[in-house]
C-alpha cells in the first residue's frame, strides 16, 4: 500500500512529502493508522547525516501513536478500533537474552523504526513521520490515556521510556533525593516521572529563565548549574542523577553532587565526547558513571500504564508536517516547549 | 618515646632514618612493634610531592603489620602479643552515616596512616616505615593467618582491601566471568581474590611475558590487551572488570567487554586524565563505569579471615629499610613480582 510521507531524499535536502509503501499486515502484524508523531532530536541527527549510515529516503519519527486499521490473522493482543503506539523498536531476534527478558532494547539485532534493515520496501525501516505503519503486535503498545490526550503521550514513546527505564533500574522513589539535568524533550519527562515515583527532584538547567517553568512541571528544587554557589548546596547529597543533556559539558560538576554509592546515567551522547571525567571523583565515593537507552517492550507498556494513572504526558508544540524543517531549526534553539508533534492529518491535505 | 623510621624531608630528597616520636598509648589505643611494612606506589607519589599537599617530614606506608606490645587501659579488642595489621586509615570521625556502616573509608574526616592532621608531632600521621605505631583499637585488624607468612600479609592492608572491596561490593561469585587489569601490587590479589571467590578469571596485561605468571595467580585467562584480535575474543563477555591500572589508557577497550548491565571499577587514579570514554558504550548496553576506594575496617578484617582461610598472601620481594629508594625505582619500572616488603627490623639495625 502506498502511503504519504514526510522524510528526506538526502542529507543536504529539506524534509518533503514522499510517497512510500508498507507492507500488507502478516499474521502477527498490526496496521495502525498514525494520528501523531512526535520530533526527536535523533530524527534531526539521522535525516541529516550527522550520525553514520543514514539510509535514503530517511523518514523519521518513533513516538508513534495511533488507531489500529488492521491485524494479522494470529494477533491476539491487540484489536481494530485499538488506541496504540510504537516507540524506537518495530522487531528484535526474540530469541536472546535480553529478548527473553523483555529488554529488546539490549538485543544486539534490535531494528529501530527508521533507518535499521528490513525485507520491506525500500530495504530499511521507515518513521512515523507517515500516514500508517505496519509492526509486529510485540512492539506495538496499549495507550489507556483519554483520546483527547493522544497527541501529548506520543513523546512518551520514546523521551518518556528513555527517562523512566533508568529512573525504575535504579529504583529512585520516596525519600530519594535525584537531579534531571537538562530540562528539553528527555529532561522534562524525568522531571515529571521522578515527581511522580515520590522522589524529591532537583532540577538543573544553564538557564536562569527556566526555573519557575522547570518548579511547573514538577521539581521541588532548582539549580542553575553555571552557578557554583548553588551547585555547592547540593554537594554529596544526590542519590542519583539522570543527565539527559547529549552536549558536551563537565560531568564533574555534577558527579561530586553525588552522595557515596550514587550513580549518574547519561541518556543523551554527544557527537564529541564529554571532557573526561575526573576517575578520584568516582573512587572517592564509590560512585558509578552509568548510561541507559531506551527501554524493553514491557517496561515500555508499564510507563505508559504509570503515565495514564498518573496523569502525565508530554508537554506538546503540535505542528503540521510542512512545518517539520523549521521545527527543526527551532528545536536546535531549544524554542520549544518541550516537544514538537506532527499531526499526522496534515499528511493527507 | 622517640623510635626509628624511614622517609624523607623534602619532596626532592631520598628517604633515610628519621627519629620520630609516637604518643603513648591513650585509653582506647594499641601500641604494635611493626615487623613488616609493604611498599604501595601511593607511599612513592606523596613522598615524592607528586600529589598535592605532602607534609614534611614524610614517613609513608600503610600496609602495616607486627605484633602488639602495649594496649590501652579500655581496650578489649586485642592484647598484647596478638599478631595485628593496620592499613590506610588510623582514625575517621566515627559518627556519620559512613562510619555507623563500618565504611570509615568513604568518611569526610578519614584520617590516612600518613600525610593526615593529627594532634601528635610533628601534627601530621607517619606511616608504617618504622619501627612502632600506635593506633585507636577501632583501626587495629586482627591477623590469622600462620605467623611465617606475616611479610606476606602485609600488603592485604592496602592491596588486599583495595580489590577486595569492589569484588564484594559488585558481587562476584560463581558463575561470573571477571577481568582484572594490569598484573601488578593491586592486580596480582584482585586474580587471586577473585579466583577464591569462585570467579572465571580472565587477566588483562600489556605484557606477553606475563601471561605465565598470571595463571600462576590464578587466572583462568590472559589476554594481552595490545592485542585487538586476543581482545574481540571477550567482547561482551564479562560481568565485572576490576581495573588497577592508574595510568592512562584507554577505558573503550574494557567498557566494550562488559555484558549488558556489567561495571567496569577503577581502583587507580591517573595523575592525568584517562581518554574520555565513549558514552555510546555506557548507553548501548546500560554499563557503568565506577570507582572504589580501599575499604571500611570490618570489610578489611573480613578479607583478612577470607585471605586466611583460603591460604591467600601477596607474592612480595623482602628489603631492608635502606633499600627503599632503589625499590621505589624498581618499582616505576614495574621490576617487582609483586609487592616490595620491608623488613622493619632493619631499621633498628
Amino acid at each position: 500500500m502506498t502511503i504519504k510521507a514526510y522524510g528526506a531524499r538526502a542529507g543536504n535536502l529539506p524534509l518533503e512529502p514522499l510517497a512510500i509503501t508498507r507492507r500488507a499486515p502478516g499474521e502477527h502484524d498490526v496496521q495502525i493508522d498514525i494520528a501523531y508523531c512526535g520530533v526527536c532530536h535523533s530524527d534531526l541527527h539521522q535525516v541529516r547525516s550527522e550520525w553514520a549510515g543514514t539510509l535514503y529516503p530517511c523518514v523519521p519519527g518513533h513516538e508513534i501513536v495511533g488507531r489500529v486499521s488492521a491485524v494479522g490473522a494470529h494477533v491476539s493482543s491487540h484489536k481494530v478500533g485499538d488506541l496504540v503506539g510504537v516507540g524506537c523498536i518495530v522487531d528484535s531476534c526474540q530469541h536472546c537474552a535480553e529478548c527473553d527478558e523483555g529488554l529488546e532494547n539490549y538485543c544486539d539485532h534490535m531494528v529501530g523504526t527508521y533507518n535499521f534493515p528490513t525485507p520491506d520496501a525500500p530495504g530499511h525501516t521507515l518513521g512515523g513521520y507517515s500516514q500508517q505503519i505496519v509492526v509486529h503486535e510485540r512492539y506495538v503498545l496499549h495507550v489507556r490515556h483519554p483520546k483527547e490526550q493522544l497527541a501529548a503521550v506520543a513523546p512518551l514513546l520514546c523521551a518518556g521510556i528513555t527517562t523512566y527505564s533508568p529512573l525504575r533500574h535504579w529504583k529512585v522513589g520516596p525519600g530519594h533525593k535525584v537531579g534531571v539535568v537538562g530540562i528539553g524533550g528527555l529532561g522534562h519527562m524525568g522531571i515529571k516521572l521522578a515527581n511522580a515515583m515520590g522522589a524529591h527532584v532537583v532540577a538543573f538547567t544553564t538557564s536562569e529563565s527556566k526555573r519557575e517553568a522547570a518548579k511547573a512541571l514538577g521539581a521541588h528544587e532548582v539549580v542553575v548549574s553555571r552557578n557554583p554557589e548553588e551547585m555547592a548546596v547540593h554537594a554529596q547529597s544526590l542519590d542519583f542523577i539522570l543527565n539527559t543533556v547529549a552536549a558536551p559539558h563537565d560531568l564533574d560538576a555534577f558527579l561530586t553532587l553525588l552522595k557515596r554509592d550514587g550513580t549518574m546515567t547519561l541518556v543523551g551522547a554527544p557527537a564529541t565526547p564529554h571532557p573526561s571525567p575526573e576517575v578520584f571523583n568516582l573512587i572517592m565515593k564509590r560512585r558509578s558513571l552509568a548510561g541507559s537507552m531506551i527501554g524493553g517492550i514491557p517496561e515500555t507498556q508499564e510507563m505508559l500504564d504509570f503515565c495514564a494513572e498518573h496523569g502525565i504526558v508530554a508537554d506538546i508544540e503540535m505542528i503540521r508536517a510542512d512545518q517539520v524543517n523549521e521545527a527543526y531549526e527551532r528545536m536546535l534553539k531549544g524554542d520549544v516547549k518541550y516537544r514538537f508533534v506532527i499531526d499526522c492529518a496534515s499528511l493527507g491535505t
